[in-house]
């Protein structure tokens, strides 16, 4: 039988684990059990989910103080029969993570799928590597900037500010996720400056580069927006995926006239993650469940930056989305706080399968975001060469000045 | 100016919540301000969000022990001008929650809409009059029951399972929320048999009722299921907004070829609401959200049973179901571990205007979902009556069972 496989971490006040492991498996499937009729039993059996595995952690909470009750830590693993389920995000969520997501301190961990039961899902259209052939980089990791302060702006801003980013050598810039759509700077006007200010670089420099723009508005309008998007040319889109549901994403990425790489945004996620006791844990949410959906890259925050992530968190998220599966592997992309000296960290984190995406470490730069950008590229270069920082900086001039404004 | 105002609790390390406020009014906006040149702060202050106020709570947040650090605690309220979003749920929550919602300890409380602002919204098709007039009954609660143990069952178990607890006097049966599209029963002849049983007990009773469905699947199917279910001749929907995404509830209750009324279930919404530092209040999410979008009924835990929420939560989501505003009023639906003898509290707490749900409650009765019905609904005319449940208990002998079961 097929099984989907939920894994909680849970604060009991009861102190009994498998009592609380039996009560989630039989209600969130066939309801009871010991009271059903022989025959009903042999019916609903292949119904019932099964309590796969229980262990109780060592100690106690670290806030009994705040709940004023004793708490037992443990995980439990259930396992739910597909055949209670349609297989799709938001059933297999209902099951797994329904009503029981308001019973107490429960926290879901991790969900795994049987093989075939991944089949439903379609993973990146592009991945790691699509992405990479698109761009012609295959031995670094890559670079991306981020629109700034475009809110009030017209076309001309976003047009320098484009290409400002692009001469600075930056593999991908992507919009702003607040940029909705506004009479300035709209959705298609959007990519068809994006495009043109691509190519002028491109003829120019030889440089390729992505453009990934805000896909927003009403969910049942999306799927339209992304076809058109794609007739203008675009080359990604970026997508609050938490503000709609994983769902959608999973279709615009199943849409075949749509057919573009796909840029989960975490807005909005930080309203399901954090907590210890409550919700879902990062690297299922941001991790596995983007690349089952399909999305080709997943930024998530750094473990370094103002708006920081655990680092265990940020390493279970990247390790997910590229991990060996039947999927195509998505980039992880590690945000905010970035500056060019955490390059070298990011690369030992994270390795050279991510996206290294900065917006104040390239806009902030002393001479711009075209300095920016080419002080990225510069200590990424430094770093693959097994060079310092400090020594590449000697003969970089942008890097020098990048590391003097935000150290190393 | 129109804005939408957002409410936070904060628990800030820095202990300065002014710094804090104007990091966020100009990070999610326009993000910078002083640098910026005289024309561009001319340009730019119609997008400039404005801390509106700020309240810092005496004491000091009850688990510092657990974060290890000295926390700030307040309110900071948020203006955000409207020229910056579009006006749908996605561009709104990522807007004011969403990389916010990933910068520490900050909860949304609440969103406040200028009245123009709430034209794009639809608010509930039928509300609570709407749905008091396909039924007939207008001075009472209603009384609803859930069908109970499905999975895995058949049509005729369905039916069966419905005719009881119609005959026993309930106004609205709803699906399970974790009844998915299945071989047994599925969708399309769910609504037929419902009908069919309704219609049958009508003729035999002269007692109305309505049966919600559970609207399930893929995002994009959804409109075109439930125009189905308009056709066949469904009741409601049922429709666990959570897994999907508050904009497909109100694209659901905006389409005028499926005009029925939708019932939201909270399914995963335990994610987003638990924790006293992360994530979306309660009388916001299950409340203010849901009745702006157009859900006719709102689901949610009751304060009394053992999957229970916080007294004053539970008042605060009934309050903005229910109270003045420029949309219909919605149902309060306080679920879990109800039965009978808690029909005095759930009517004091929760008016006239709300449903008494019940599970358990309906079905574990020692006379069957026939004899729990009538105990509910004997329940329900004792206490409009001004009579003590024990009294009414002496002339009804399901009351007097259920009573002796449960309890008072």
């Amino acid at each position: 039988m097929s099984h989907i496989t939920a894994t909680y971490l849970i604060h009991d006040a009861k102190g009994n684990l498998p009592k609380k492991a039996e009560g989630i498996a039989l209600g969130l499937t066939i309801g009871s059990w010991t009271d059903l009729p022989q025959l009903d039993q042999e019916q609903l059996k292949k119904h019932k989910a099964e309590v796969v595995s229980i262990v109780e952690l060592e100690g106690n909470a670290r806030t009994n103080e705040y709940f004023g009750k004793n708490l037992t830590r443990g995980y439990i693993k259930i396992a739910y029969p597909i055949e209670n389920f349609s297989l799709d995000i938001p059933a297999i969520l209902t099951t797994v993570f329904g009503k029981l997501s308001l019973d107490g301190e429960i926290k879901l961990v991790d969900l795994e799928f049987s093989e075939g039961v991944k089949n439903a899902f379609p993973g990146p259209s592009f991945g790691i590597d699509g992405i990479r052939q698109k761009l012609g980089v295959y031995n670094r990791p890559l670079v991306m900037s981020i629109f700034k302060g475009v809110i009030g702006r017209d076309l001309t801003y976003l047009r320098d500010q484009l290409r400002d980013q692009l001469l600075g050598g930056v593999d991908l810039v992507k919009d702003d996720e607040i940029l909705f759509e506004n009479p300035l700077t709209p959705f298609e006007k959007r990519i068809v400056t994006g495009r043109e200010v691509i190519q002028e670089v491109y003829e120019s420099t030889g440089h390729k580069s992505l453009y990934a723009v805000n896909l927003t508005g009403r969910t049942f309008e999306l799927r339209d927006r992304a076809r058109r998007a794609k007739e203008l040319g675009a080359d990604c889109l970026l997508f609050n995926v938490f503000a709609y549901g994983i769902d959608v994403l999973q279709a615009l990425v199943e849409d075949k006239e749509i057919d573009l790489p796909i840029m989960a945004h975490p807005a909005v996620s930080g309203a399901l993650t954090p907590s210890e006791y409550y919700g879902i844990q990062n690297p299922l949410l941001l991790g596995k469940l983007l690349r089952y959906a399909g999305a080709d890259f997943s930024l998530y925050p750094s473990p370094y930056g103002s708006v920081a992530l655990d680092k265990g968190e940020t390493l279970g998220i990247a390790d997910e989305l590229v991990k060996e599966d039947v999927f195509k592997k998505s980039f992880p992309v590690p945000s905010a706080g970035i500056h060019p000296g955490l390059v070298p960290l990011l690369i030992g984190d994270f390795g050279i399968d991510s996206v290294i995406n900065a917006g104040g470490g390239v806009h902030g730069h002393p001479d711009g975001a075209i300095g920016g950008g080419k002080a990225f590229r510069a200590a990424v270069d430094a770093v693959l060469a097994g060079q310092s920082l400090q020594d590449a900086a000697t003969e970089d001039e942008y890097l020098k000045k990048a590391l003097d404004l935000w150290g190393v």
